[in-house]
């Protein structure tokens, strides 16, 4: 069984194991404040030309999802979304045991816009009850959003400018930020992010660490006690070394982006055999994650040798799925799945 | 200015008062622990045939239905409510704020079915990673909803049907309970609630009294405790009586349907000149709340002399807005806003 | 049976029912946005030589507690308190199921001082590891306190410094203030409270109003979006007019400070009583409670025709209860009862 | 610098690590349905003679403390605890922020007696008004306590006893449970943990793992929908195997418990050490926890080769301090302090 259902499915790269082994018995403080994660919160600085930044580490996203928001809004604001974010779909309802609403916008391809933004907000200001209503307090975005789609440098500007023309502080899930900053069509770069966004994070679980988020907060009123919130929401780790000593691996050299690229270029091949043999893309996109509708009969031909993940129903006889490549990705692997999609397919 | 903004913009029914002025200085025991009270929650179990239901009595609507979720749900657990649902619309984030999502199905009129309940559990249970979602763990209605309609019997008999199906407690709000009651084309009876809802309750705040709101609860698992929940949520009235005084006033003898039954006539008068002016209702329903779409010319020639609650833009100069009526309109302001409306539309 | 265990027993003062009957018919906006809300508000700003105070009017005193702590704290911070203050003691946690840990000092009298929240507060901020503990953002105390007794303008004086030093607001509960203010060794005024206090309430519900507290907020950070919070929380009533009405009964003419002065007289006579007959005052006051120990035969036999709390156990044959006045209470029954205490004392 | 100031100060034991090297690039389902947590899972069951308890691993103390407390109660009840308790003193409110009033009961050397819990509850249930009052709802005890201490056998029979007396699920916070198992006047084995406990964890991250707690249930009401609770509160580990791997390495051939013995002997070593140079141990233990009261300038001159924990002030020139040793412990650095604590004190 060779799995393509998720980004998650192996331990570490092994620079970042390497990197573990070799500290393995040294005495450190805890809780991040390590030398280690100085040293990783300090390249993250750099890396994002953005020298007063606050850096912290996480452990997983929906911990950091719910942190960064319960640490940004007041009880009576609630966060807008995408209807299909991370946030609103796939955390058991994190956000709302912390108080707060989703508001969720309809999305395209998993992505929202300036102007949806600005007509939600302009509409909640001008409704005379307003007070009977959630007020929206922050905006959270995902790039890649959970589609697999990228925001533009000009899209993230205009959403940036309509945040702070509202005071909304405009926080980026980046769970799977480096195969986007990798992409071929790309327009982003971390001092963008920095420069654009209130807080952000860079991915680790899915890109090549054990496990592990970056936040980046560049907002000082965000800044303000975020180590209690991390306490408080369980997300303090003990050996807090264990995630600076993963970034700086993933990070001191270009790594992150050097995996994540070679992770796109693997779903490139995929999502060109797919089309190759006739299967759709459903939101083409050019990151790591592939979604296609194909056939019943062949995704059951499929499953007997690769995983992948159910993602809806196309029509009575069709499905959508999606199909991850990640940092771990064997380029023999995917030439494996390739040449059985073209077999079942009658494609040889 | 007349009112018809809403259905409270008025103090209590004569009876109800003379009863706060009948009793003001007696000696009682706090916190609904009274003999009104008591009398009160006899009353209505007796109106409900059911002898066996707990009856408790609150201030207002929003911390009705917060207290009542509240009680009802684990962490993990969201209510399934119409999209256009009060909980989901207009009470700041209450049941987010008690760490709820509410889960909001697509409705019509107001409305949603057994079908779309027994999807949503089916689905959510069908899904292999369920658990990163939120569980369905409640069912919300409104009955009228917030759009005046009503649920018929076979209607609630099905979604009833289908919560029990999948255990989970049928929630109806009915802070206009009596004007649906009351409707000409209403199905369903006080025992049908106390039969087909794990716990509902009976308005006052807008059928009579100044405030209040009477929870009945059937299902045992919901009993438990009631008590405590009330009171943190801050919705236990030190003066309990007030509440059990009331619901005597209103229910002994038969006064809140009657009142209801007269609001809904007078709603129905608007309903006809309305549609005899030519402007179409919306939602066409037969409780005490009117929708009705006018060209915004006409609606500013109203507004000087009457209140009214402006619902949505129909089109570039047309505006959808709500008339109602309550208890406490009087039969002349009815007629003299009849005569406006031909007057200004040419229909006289 | 006469009443004495708490001072809600009764409904409104005949003033209070008065203005609701006046007014009974009119039509008002809802939701506190009537000219009687406006009114009332006015005249507490001036009350309080507070001209941009806001003033807001909820219907209970754990609602209002709730609603005022959550506006102010953000998810790490707790609310410094009484060991024996209300929310500590008898919210069923209301302030816990905010979201916030109650930090409860140890109380001489119901009574917290400056000194111990300077050290409370120094403490918190020398401890390295301070962010695994919460943090402390507020103070809340009452005047009357719990057990009746009162705070001098040097001790809150003495209290608010020590919180402006340290950046916390703070909360005073008057849900009895009026019984303080009458108090023959009051020291404090409205105006005090408004200048001295981030926000703070005057109690209506045991203070001759049906029902009703009214926040004063002098901090402009706590002003922002109250309203939300007001409605978040349940405590927006729909019909808000009946709190201005009622405030302006109580207000307009002293009446408020009236009725407590002689309920503080009444309670004085029984203080007197109690002393005369060799009963013991606990924690003796000069407000409307009277704490007393007693003996178990004594208690049994006032207990046939006089109602009154127990508070706790002396010793073996003796207990501590407390008995209320209230501006209802009849100065006959209050003879009534010390004829009786005398008489069951020997003291005839 | 030698760290002596906590037991997370190094990385994992070497067998856990090459376990997770060994295994880095294999492919297996996430969110810990992969088979190393299916084994270390049944491992636990055996281990525990709890063949149908349910396991969980979560990262963190505080995270699963929050899971499992949230879990567990209505939201009207409280957890029962010690004042000394981590979760009352050391998670940031992570209780209260999931909405449960911690109700600290005063303790001895860390630890509560059933008779404190009976007559907690006892006096809640006698209480007329105990709807005012936070419901017990669950009891927390730590074994080792947070001082160190251990329960014995007969101890935590009665508390268990006393809890399902009163209906109360009895939770055990093993955070260091090995180092307790493995004392020499230890009394209690895993199976009596399973026992009489409903739920309890079995530490990790500070006895060798990198990270992790195992949770084991078996009370079936607390089964029931806990992975959902996990994912809600941000602790459900992408990459789950990570922790059923270090369960397995620490777990399948006694190393737990043989790692967490040697640490408890270094800790005897420098309790008598203390001892012997005249420096009382406060609550002494047999863990691998130390606290004892030195002069603070002997601390200072410990200060510049050694870390301890500061732990508060017993007079006005002594302080208690905190020593740990751990599995990572090495005899020489042991040796080394003790012959400086026999230097600085003059005992050479």
């Amino acid at each position: 069984m060779i799995r393509f259902n998720c980004d998650y499915a192996e331990g570490a790269h092994p620079a970042v194991l390497e990197k573990l082994i070799a500290t393995n018995l040294e005495q450190t403080p805890g809780y991040g404040t390590d030398d280690y994660c100085l040293a990783a919160a300090n390249l993250i600085r750099e890396l994002c030309s953005a020298p007063s930044a606050d850096v912290h580490f996480l452990v997983g996203g929906t911990q950091t999802n719910m942190t960064v928001i319960a640490a940004a809004l007041r009880p009576h604001q609630g966060v807008i979304a995408a209807a299909s974010g991370h946030i609103n779909c796939h955390e058991t309802g994190a956000i709302e045991a912390s108080g707060h609403k989703v508001l969720a916008l309809p999305a395209e391809n998993g992505k929202i816009t300036a102007e949806q933004i600005d007509a939600h907000v302009c509409a909640h200001m001008a409704d005379g009850d307003r007070e009977h209503v959630v007020q929206p307090g922050m905006v959270y975005i995902s790039n890649p959003t959970e589609l697999g789609t990228l925001y533009s440098l000009a899209e993230l500007e205009a959403i940036s400018a309509a945040c702070r023309r509202h005071g909304l502080p405009l926080f980026l899930d980046g769970a799977r930020l480096g195969y986007g900053l990798a992409a071929s069509d790309n327009t982003l770069s971390f001092a963008d992010l920095a420069r654009l966004c209130d807080v952000f994070y860079i991915g680790g679980t899915k890109q090549g660490a054990l496990f592990g988020e970056a936040v980046v907060i560049t907002n000082a009123a965000l800044k303000r006690d975020f180590r209690y919130l991390i306490k408080q929401r369980g997300a303090m780790l003990a050996k807090g070394r264990l995630l600076g000593l993963q970034f700086l691996a993933l990070l001191e050299d270009g790594l992150y982006l050097r995996l994540a690229r070679e992770a796109d270029r693997l779903a490139d091949r995929l999502r060109d055999a797919f089309e190759a043999c006739g299967y759709p893309l459903v939101g083409k996109n050019s990151t790591n994650q592939v979604f296609v509708s194909m056939p019943d009969t062949v995704l059951d031909r499929l499953r007997t040798d690769y995983s992948f993940e159910m993602w809806g129903r196309a029509d009575d006889t069709t499905s959508t799925v999606r199909f991850c490549t990640s940092w771990a990705t064997r380029e023999e692997n995917v030439e494996a799945l390739i040449a059985d999609i073209r077999k079942v397919s009658g494609h040889v």
